[in-house]
């Protein structure tokens, strides 16, 4: 990495705030030097990569160097600090011009190990500088380059300083315009702006075109400046290229009581002749770099000394046994609640108690509702943690990229609503493995069992999608004692886990003191030479029980094996139930693709095992048609997973 | 059913617009009382069944009767016919009210058999009266009941009318205020209003409440008013049940030139003490329903004669032989492109390629793009068509929901965009398939082979999104022919379907006059005792055939299985392979979870066969981890899914 030169500021140590200087012509030079200059790296990387955004980063040039120059408090030795600003780009692919920065500020220093620095480094195997930022990444806090996320994912980096009475540190997230046309800007628009919460700004970087042309606002700024005002929005519409009314603009974003958008008038592409305001340039190298570079002044290699944040101890919630935070977790710490074998309860409602009790040992978690609380059980921790409750009204992006958020300053959150509504947040879900994410998911009325109110309110495809995720973990377990057991494994699990809980009352059917860890199962109605194995979870299992003691009528020996850890699955459970079975059913209130049975399907298959004697095969009875409206039992009986259709398989 | 009598209006014959009468004393009387009448219905509904959202319909009861008695163009004799006016509950759990509307206007006469009448079918089994409202139900467009999406299906039938040439058609739809806070909402009030689209007016049913309390906003009506107005729509204000403001801002809406909303302020649960304004209501049976009956009045089974359409003959794209759309489809007249073994064509530029044909012969199929139409290679179509060409820009939500209304008016939509960022509409999706729609969903940059642009940008979980939506269809094509082939199946079949293409150029493999069908596959590399068969598709068809000729210089007989079609699997190919074999590779360019190999080893499992002599099992490669940035051959080889890594399981 080429060591970098001081380019502003009054020295190359850390300045504090009261030190900013009033912005003299020497410092509009400075700044205007460093732009050029970042353009120049932009440029430079992606001509090395062969590919990239240099003209998406050119537009937002002199944003960025007066925010990291006068406005963004950064400790550039330790990126990722509590009390450090954060500062994210929704507009992912103008990570050049990311890198640029935070290399220009020593934050890179030491993490390139293996390349020739940042030109070298850029979008390379086994480089941190991927084509969208991640957290991978010092000071980036979360994955981007899906559109139209930052500004979810900021929420909640300004809800984690709120919640750690953090009044100082700002969020700062580089939006561009083309990305203003999703739904989730807006779901974070509408609760930023309604609760005015300060400590947060949008930097929308106008520059007038999109992928494929100009976008649908093109350079009418008062178009997005009226849409955030009347969002409830501070608004400050600027030359995005002027570095006093940038700066005017940063400081007086800083100190509104409320966020603000500053929607910057860009030129895509700007400084070079051959891009700025040309359609076609986008996300790709320039044709002549060279001539680019040469034109912007040449590579300065300026460097950039942010201010520096005021120093903060550790997080509120920081247990005094450091212990705590090891590899089991503080799950120990728990009480959670208990139930008798044979009461009747929903595993929502044992989710319900159970995050109650986590919430008095764990001053770290926290919630998000979907406005359905009192379906998904939150609301009892809604009224005993108000403080750690977090209403997102029907948003389930802004709910999911505010759990992002939380995760990335050191909370664990815990997010509910039903289990089909998860699909709205499918791709806010897909950042978040993306990036790494520690979050709980709590998906609740899984399948047709829900009854009358129909497919729409039905979780049928909740577990496909969470188990396709990078490194997720899926459990569904059957009773309150499971369901309770289970919960702050998941909180303390790395990655995305996924916990779905029944709409409907089930017999609590394990005692409370039965151990379940994930990656386990749980054998019940156990035989000595069993006829046949039925492989369930959730509410299947209680059928599967039903036909197990129905079958026990006609001495037909059947074990069931409450496979409520979906991923990763017991394999040596399944598979031993698949070789000492005759008969291998597994049942399962989802769609037919993507959940248990596919699991265990794998699972056979890469192990070479034939179920059911004679080629008889496993049988699958999953959820194969749109359902309608009807009872919880017509329900299962015409999706044909319910105790006759286990006993007619068996049978058959 | 209670046969109707008649409510409103000079007769109980049709009307034409003209004989609209001024509203009057009696007018007034009539309206009230119907309004009445309906929200008795609606009590009675969900008293019947136990379940159901009485309060969420009492409070939009004044809208629509004014609305379907002096507004509504709408022949109940033909719910479903073009030139009709379209009407939408976006909150679809209002299902109460859209049904006591269409009963009251004899829209359900004879769709009701086997029950006595609208209240004992609500909910039922086997009834069409969903807990959510569904195109099973004469004249409703599109499934609802996953909120926030009425107004992105409502701008696709806007759209089909002006598409059609249609003016005096109207699209209505009724919105929930809590549903205000879904990102879809925005998107597609951003799309009309900034579009100035004529012939949609959102009726925004304000009611205060939520389900578990009250909104962000409240009462607030003039919140709403101005998000809609900066987004470019007319705003409305007026009292929800003075049926003179709604009958006005009804009047006014229909003509203004561009979108109105109309922004209601309600009482949920109004007409009734139990219910009126009090919270903890939602979405379930009154206490005393036979009180609050008679508080209204009692039930009176009012009829509504709503005003004729204007006779609109049959849809421009009409092909003059009917045949045309035979089961068959009108395919065979589409003249495909075609391209010569060996060359090297991305599977999306062919899809580019051979919409521009089928545009060219199908005058009933239009595309959408997500503004990268150039990366999806729609371009070439929006070129050549662009009256059938729409771009939804960045707003995925918006491109599928317009999809869903297009189709539910007799066109044929094809949307296109990256793979990963269908993630964004997963529930879009799953509503449509939930509405039977009909649609075709093209994502491109298929898996790691994407190379540079890191895991953001790869579909990676598609496969396993798109197979788990019911009665869907999902191919991975391996070369230009074969995409070619199988786009006119894709879009003449019903339910939605799902063709995955390829960023990279691949080597053409297949003879254009290869048969191709859904459900097919086609074995390369064929071998009379094969050692081993690597089933594949899309790149990794070409990853294997590299690898199987490797292993004819070791002369080990390896042949590759092309299982373009993931969903419905060859399973007789599938099966045959397996027994043939020794040894069985599944490779994938996807997660391992939900793909081509789970469809391979749940098609083994149900047939009890043991892939892989000696117990060895079937390997499956596939993506387990996190990408990042690297070239497409070193993404594969990271993966573990490429040449060698394919040669390393044939070996092993």
């Amino acid at each position: 990495m080429t060591p970098p030169t001081t380019a502003t500021g009054t020295s190359a140590t850390t300045r504090s705030p009261a030190d900013l200087p009033a912005l003299d012509d020497d410092g509009r030079r400075r700044l205007t030097e460093l732009a050029a200059d970042l353009r120049v790296r932009a440029i430079s990387m992606s001509a090395a990569a062969g590919s990239g955004h240099p003209t998406s980063s050119m537009s937002a040039a002199d944003l960025l160097a007066v925010l990291a120059t006068r406005h963004l408090r950064f400790d550039p030795d330790a990126p990722d600090r509590l009390g450090n600003d954060r500062l994210l780009f929704s507009k992912g692919h103008a990570s050049p011009l990311l890198y640029a920065v935070l290399d220009s500020m020593g934050a890179l220093s030491g993490r390139l190990e293996g390349f020739d620095g940042v030109d070298d480094a850029y979008r390379r195997l086994d480089s941190i500088l991927e084509g969208h930022p991640t957290p991978r990444v010092p000071g980036v806090p979360a994955a981007t380059g899906s559109l139209g996320l930052g500004l979810v994912i900021g929420a909640g980096l300004a809800t984690a300083h709120r919640l750690a009475g953090l009044d100082e540190p700002h969020v700062w997230v580089l939006c561009g315009d083309g990305e203003l046309a999703e739904g989730a800007i807006w779901e974070a628009a509408e609760h930023l702006g309604t609760a005015a919460m300060p400590g947060i700004t949008a930097l929308l970087d106008v520059n007038r075109l999109g992928q494929t042309g100009p976008t649908r606002h093109g350079w009418d700024v008062d178009a997005y400046a009226t849409r955030f005002a009347a969002f409830g929005w501070r608004t400050i519409t600027i030359d995005g290229h002027d570095v006093d009314e940038i700066d005017g603009a940063l400081a007086e974003a800083r100190t509104h009581d409320g966020p603000t958008a500053i929607v910057a008038r860009t030129v895509k592409g700007r400084g070079a002749t051959e891009t700025a305001d040309e359609n076609g340039k986008h996300g790709k190298p320039l044709d002549d770099p060279d001539a680019a570079i040469a034109e912007l002044g040449g590579r300065r290699d300026l460097s950039i000394t942010p201010l520096a944040p005021t120093l903060v101890d550790g997080p509120p919630w920081a247990p005094d046994d450091p212990s705590a935070r090891s590899d089991d977790g503080p799950s120990g710490a728990v009480e959670l609640p208990r139930w008798d074998v044979g009461d009747p309860v929903a595993t929502r409602d044992a989710f319900g108690a159970a995050i109650v009790a986590v919430g008095a040992a764990r001053p770290d978690v926290v919630t998000l509702d979907g406005e359905v609380k009192n379906s998904t059980r939150l609301d009892d921790f809604a009224d005993e943690f108000d403080g750690r409750f977090i209403q997102s009204y029907i948003a389930e992006q802004l709910m999911t990229g505010m759990a992002i958020g939380l995760q990335a300053s050191g909370w664990r959150p815990v997010m509910a609503t039903f289990g089909a509504f998860l699909a709205r947040a499918a791709d806010v879900l897909r950042m978040a493995s993306i990036s790494r994410a520690d979050l709980t998911v709590v998906g609740s009325h899984a399948g047709v069992s829900i009854g009358e109110d129909g497919p729409s309110q039905m979780a049928l495809e909740d577990v496909s999608m969470m188990r396709a995720l990078a490194d997720s973990t899926v459990v569904c377990p059957s009773d309150a004692n499971q369901t309770a057991a289970l919960l702050p494994q998941l909180i303390d699990r790395p990655g995305i886990s996924y916990l779905r809980t029944l709409r409907q009352e089930t017999p609590v059917v394990h005692d409370a003191d039965t151990g379940f860890r994930i990656g386990g199962s749980t054998m019940l109605h156990g035989q000595r030479a069993p006829v046949a194995t039925i492989i369930a979870s959730g509410q299947s299992v209680h059928d599967a029980l039903e036909a197990a003691r129905r079958l026990d009528a006609d001495d037909v020996a059947v074990q069931v094996l409450d496979a409520y850890s979906i991923k990763p699955l017991d394999e040596e459970a399944v598979l031993d139930a698949a070789r000492s079975s005759r008969r291998l059913v597994v049942v399962e209130d989802h769609r037919r693709e993507g959940g248990l049975g596919d699991a265990v399907a794998s699972t056979l298959a890469r192990h070479g095992v034939a179920p059911g004697t004679g080629g008889t095969g496993m049988v699958h009875l999953a959820v194969d048609t749109v359902p309608a409206s009807a009872t919880p039992a017509e329900q299962r009986r015409r999706a044909g997973i319910d105790t006759a259709a286990i006993i007619d398989a068996i049978g058959s």
